[in-house]
């Protein structure tokens, strides 16, 4: 699943062969020939790929999807109606071990890059590449869309028309689509923050996914769009994002949201259309806020919001919940010492 | 008003034809053939300038003004005595498309730079441009100083003598003292965060101002100051900013303040001097903030602070009370399971 | 004790020379003609070394050591057991101005480099520089690693072997270990933020340590760690930084902590082994907190934490009293209008 333009694919592997690679063993039943040519989300694996179930609430999701193997706990194996299971004891840290089989470490030699502008990128009508720019191989830069100084766009990374690309930023892994805006200093597509830990330590979760940014999109200055894990970082037409803004891998962020800036919007979290985020908010990994939510500054928020809430607060609370409680808190100690 | 070493005005505009292209209507009165040579701010405006007054905040400001044409609402025409009124639901959605008629986007072939160090930029003596810096067209880099790898220096910026520009930061539509630090990663003279939202989703303000750095400033690494919307930004001399802060449009900070870490100012707030902001502190657009006024790590400041002042919490709160009410929680609720 | 690979020595310099250009005094004793070879903290200097002593909670650490002058206080003076005793009303100023005799400024003409990578840089075998990278003098980059596009990496800096240096970096005054992943946008090693404040201003603390990076660290995009100000910024091996954290100068982070977004620790805090920092925590300086902790996010801490504690809140407490709190406090006012 993970789009060929960014990543290689190795394999296929057997069955038998990849649960050896992660240490999981097989649920009786399946052939352990059985070839697997691919990973997934649970959500949307097809025949021939595999994906992993570690958490109950995703069951649901299994059961509409028809994998072709599944990694997961004893306790879950037997929620998998469709396709081999393979059991593990953290079926994270396997999946993670499968996914780099299908797509191995590039050797440090495959990434050198000949020269500053790849000879098979692609560069529009009118478009303006800066001194100092980097478009790497298969890299497609729309008509009339101006890459700045020193910016550093990766291999087969998709621009659309009439984008402003400042300077000094890396863009990777990633879609753009036209008249996006993305201010000096932004890194997007860069690794998430995904590790599995255990008495070795931290080990790194392959992120194989992509950044998505539809049209008429801004992002401030110096902030930062982690690609996602498998699956999609996603920001949605018309939002507007101030700088300094952490965007963490899987977010998906609807249409013509305000961000403001210093806010963090954490792993898997959702925002609806229309929502307005204050500087220096904190939204929680997997919260869902729903459309037209008003999130005011410094809020932290970690639970999911309804549409239209306007919340504040440290935890998040109904803003006028927030006020009634600072002026009694005032009250109520006004006479200490 | 704005800045012609950054900005290339079109124009004159007459009168009519300026309502016209914003959808304003022309109130009893003016000439609609007076031509209008350029946009301004409400309190500097003068004869043949057009500015908006959308707040009636800013009724007075207007008074001492003599604008050649104000774009207004309604109910506050009665309040403009000077110049030529013009009439919009939302003057600042109309002031927004009259400054877009002066100062028209940018083509992308104009932006095209055919070197690294253009031929009309000025360099000083015995300074330094390292390499993969970008100095654009007029650029004017004063005696001694060092402009680091890979910085890019956008067209008609002046930095003064004895500075340090650190690797890898972008300055653009600013204007630089003498023996100024700016820390690797720090992008200088972007866009402002500034909407006209609306059915149509979020349309850009042009930001039009510039950012001005006094003497003997320091900008911490990967921070972030955006240049002024009509007017500037400005940070006063001797004023210490730490990494990672945001200073957003038309924020004005005086001398000698210290602002830590991760600290964010919002639009037009202003700081008086001496000033000291604590790290991760927040303060809200149009706060005022007085001299030696001193703010506590991660305050959230959303009234005017006082001289002198001392603040703490969120909402910011005289530093003694926050505490107070922090230990009169604990008591209140200590029996609590 | 500044490294030589980053900092030039001048001197030595006589005693009686050293109080003359910081406006101390000798106290009565010492060889007014003593030699002075170089600058040490309190708890390290040695014979020949000057040290400076402000603080009386650095009393034990001087009684360990055994320097050969240090700047104190009339107060502190008669602590100080071994070495020559010099009187300063500010030490820490005194001590910055012997700081600046022994490495002055570096003139702008010998910052001048001629080309992108130094004739004297070493690269080991299958390591990549990609486009526009810029490696200083004497930089040795380790085996098959990747300096990312556009990357700046300055004279003398150790990079280890199968690391990963983002595009738009700039690392200088550090030594990295082995498979270290530093991503996009990330500045190390610039100043810390230390002045002497006094009625002429914020005087600048010259930054005169180095940032080490032990093995398999990762650090987020568009990340901050600034540099020891006499001594290191060390991060432990196996730990994991997500984006846009400030790491102070002086910070000691132990291994196999996980740090996550916007975090920031302030100068000379130190974290233990295995830590667990949440997204938007704030770390006061000098505050030190105890193996496996864990700080949820947004949370402020400005005292020590002890091992395995779990803390939130502003200010930080457990974390199960902060929910009694928040808790206790709705329903303390639900009842108010």
């Amino acid at each position: 699943m993970p789009d060929p333009r960014f990543y290689h694919r190795a394999g296929p592997f057997k069955l038998a062969d990849l649960a050896g690679r992660c240490g999981a063993r097989l649920a009786p039943g399946p052939d352990p020939g059985l070839l697997i040519h691919d990973i997934a989300n649970i959500d949307t694996a097809g025949a021939g790929e595999i994906a992993y179930l570690a958490d109950p609430a995703y069951v649901n999701a299994l059961s509409t999807g028809r994998c072709g193997a599944c990694v997961t706990t004893e306790k879950l194996a037997g929620k998998v109606q469709n396709g081999a299971v393979m059991i593990a004891d953290n079926p994270r840290a396997a999946f993670a071990a499968i996914a780099n089989a299908f797509y191995p470490p590039v050797p440090p030699t495959a990434l050198r890059l000949d020269r500053a502008v790849a000879a098979d990128a692609v560069i529009g009508a009118d478009a303006v590449i800066s001194p100092g720019a980097v478009i790497s191989a298969k890299a497609n830069i729309g008509a009339r869309s101006v890459i700045g100084a020193n910016a550093v766009i990766g291999p087969g990374v998709v621009i659309g028309e009439d984008c402003r690309i400042g300077p000094n930023t890396t863009l990777r892994y990633c879609l753009i689509g036209n008249r996006v805006i993305v201010h000096p200093g932004v890194q997007i597509g860069q690794d998430g923050f995904g590790f599995v830990s255990g008495a070795q330590g931290h080990q790194k979760v392959p992120q194989l996914g992509r950044v998505i940014i539809h049209d008429d999109v801004e992002i401030g200055a110096n902030s930062a769009v982690d690609r996602g894990t498998t699956g999609d970082t996603v920001i949605g037409a018309g939002t507007k994002i101030d700088n300094l803004v952490q965007i963490a891998h899987n977010v998906e962020i609807g249409q013509r949201c305000i961000i403001v800036s210093q806010a963090g919007i954490a792993g898997s979290a959702k925002l609806g259309n229309g929502v307005v985020v204050g500087g220096q908010v904190g939204v929680a990994d997997h919260v869902k806020v729903g459309d037209g939510a008003q999130i005011a500054g410094k809020t932290g928020v970690m639970r999911d919001i309804g549409p239209g809430e306007a919340v504040m607060g440290y935890p998040a609370r109904p803003i006028k919940q927030f006020w009634r409680e600072i002026a009694g808190l005032s009250r109520l100690t006004k006479r200490d010492k």
